[in-house]
């Protein structure tokens, strides 16, 4: 059977020679775990319009490159993007695509000095964010990581909601950290991201580090958290109320569920990523509460947290099926409290997939 | 009081004056937390000669900015760097510091751009790892968060054999798990790096990820793991033998104490690396298994897990006061097992500080 990284190192083929390249250099570390699989923490790919690949990685990782990229032709070196550089000019190329947003400026004056050793002349070409624009369109493999991780997160939360661990007295510390080990105890890697509780006035700063702040009655709670399964994350936020919610809390909560539904109905394929944020921000700005939804309305998620497409007023481009994105508008009233409700979900030809699955009904604990 | 902060920037200015630049663009993360206290995940510093400084995040750490880095003039910008150098040219900057080994070529070509407008002439340098020599050097402040950091390894390790979790019959995975969420609830942020189970023939790979393997009578059983407290790392390894320790076991091991334990000693002020390397390895020779030995003795560890200085046979320097390194030999025979003994230890001008407390005794669980 094929594994789907070979797709993918194809697509990025017909990029590269449609760009004129004879290879392109891949070293940002998950763009690599993407196109070869491999997981651990040195390794790049040369990606030749030849077809005869070959991946880069040190002595700590012959074993694991070998379980983990059988289909590539491997290369042991502890100076690997120099190596692989050399193998590309051996190779006769004289156009080699690099990625000009994750090379340092101290890493291309060494390729520069080696490729012009010997009066080679290798002209090196920026290929800018071309694996990261195939990385936002997930394939099945892809999905079925996301769907565990956010299940992950799901159980997580459900999980110390039943247990009473969301009670006046607790600190966010203490909950950020029994979030995170029970998603570890799960089956997640890692969380996503550094987890976000937020109590009281607190909740009305977007992202605020939980501290020693107590759950208090009355107050709202908080939680955008997520859980990485496969090296893919999730990403979710829900806001509940310990005790009694009163009318002002229901008032925002209702405000910002409308828009985060009609963000949700907007993401559909060749939807501008504008006018999504604008069906979820339209609501908002019509209650006068504008300038209090100070965020962009999402951002794509995958092996990494924020990735393509980015979802604000400032983007640029349309939603295609297979995109993975976050719908999360919020309303933050400085000193008092604030609302963010997000999911994560798939872009398809039909309806999203809703991949978040902890009701959004105000919960009130 | 003043912060230790503001003295790590006066290190630097006096730095960036020897070397006759007006200011430095400082955009390394966690470099910015070592001279700042920002923790957050955008914020960068204009660290001037004239003693002006200005650190940059966005909106979203307006509050936290605050809090953390009251010290320093505060710039909210979305774009941070290119707001930083606009204001290092208004400042009347000529000569601008920028690191090298961090900026992307991107981002170069971004400020030259930017420094380029309207004729004005702003010369980008390079300053290298300036911060980093400074960071290879603690402060107590620093020293007491490595050791809390290691305290809490080592109260991991001693719950989780205590409770007889160490046990054949459970794999890799599940020991490496609840190594992870034994720190955390012990109060570590996040494991310094991802945890090494590695048992049998594993414990023969040095960096083996944990997987489903069962932990089995008679075999090694090799843990690589470490806690990051108040953002610094520490890292352990100790190995153990489950059940009886065959001959050739404890014969292993033998050599490998014996090897650590000299280059412990030989942890000392203005000692070269490279002789701290060998006088570890030359145990290892001496004993014919210099060729299973495949990895440098160890690294500096504090913000990063691997940070300066670098002690091995290609390494260059020499020890001083305050240095955070580890110690860890290994001999590894392959398809059948491995030992590797690790500390983290302060460089003092007396005896070495062990941080690391877990015996080194063989231990047969």
């Amino acid at each position: 059977m094929t594994r789907p990284e070979a797709g993918r190192r194809d697509r990025l083929r017909a990029t590269a020679a449609s760009a004129g390249l004879d290879a392109v250099l891949v070293t940002d570390l998950l763009n690599v775990r993407y196109l070869t699989g491999f997981t651990g923490s040195n390794g790049a790919l040369l990606l030749r319009v030849d077809g005869a690949d070959v991946f880069g990685t040190d002595g700590r990782y012959t074993t694991q490159a070998g379980t983990q990229v059988p289909d590539v032709e491997l290369l042991v070196d502890r100076a690997t993007m120099p190596a692989l550089a050399r193998a590309a000019r051996t190779g006769g190329a004289t156009r080699l695509g690099f990625e000009s947003h994750v090379v340092t400026v101290d890493e291309l004056r060494g390729l520069e000095r080696l490729l012009g050793e010997d009066g080679a002349a290798v002209e090196l070409v920026s290929v800018r964010r071309a694996v990261e624009a195939l990385r936002a369109i997930k394939d099945e493999g892809e999905v079925e990581a996301l769907r565990r991780a956010c299940a992950v997160a799901d159980a997580a939360l459900a999980e110390l909601a039943a247990e009473g661990a969301l009670r006046p007295g607790r600190t966010e510390l203490q909950v950020g950290r029994e979030l995170d080990a029970r998603m570890l105890a799960l089956g997640a890697e890692a969380p996503s991201f550094e987890t976000i509780v937020a109590t009281g006035a607190n909740s009305a700063i977007p992202h605020h580090r939980p501290d020693s702040t107590e759950l208090a009655e009355g107050d709202f709670l908080k939680l955008d958290f997520g859980a990485t399964v496969d090296g893919y994350h999730s990403d979710m936020t829900r806001t509940l109320v310990l005790g009694h919610a009163a009318d002002w809390q229901r008032e925002v909560y209702e405000l910002v569920a409308t828009s985060q539904a009609a963000g949700r109905a907007a993401l559909a394929v060749g939807t501008e990523v504008t006018a999504v944020d604008a069906a979820a921000r339209d609501v908002i700005v019509a209650a006068g509460h504008g300038e209090h939804f100070t965020h962009g309305l999402g951002h794509g998620v995958g092996l990494e947290i924020h990735e393509a497409p980015g979802i604000s007023a400032l983007g640029a481009g349309t939603l295609a099926a297979g995109m993975a994105v976050t719908v999360e508008p919020g309303v933050y009233l400085p000193g008092h409290g604030g609302v963010r409700i997000e999911d994560t979900l798939i872009v398809t030809d039909d309806e999203p997939e809703l991949l978040t699955l902890t009701s959004k009904e105000l919960l009130v604990l």
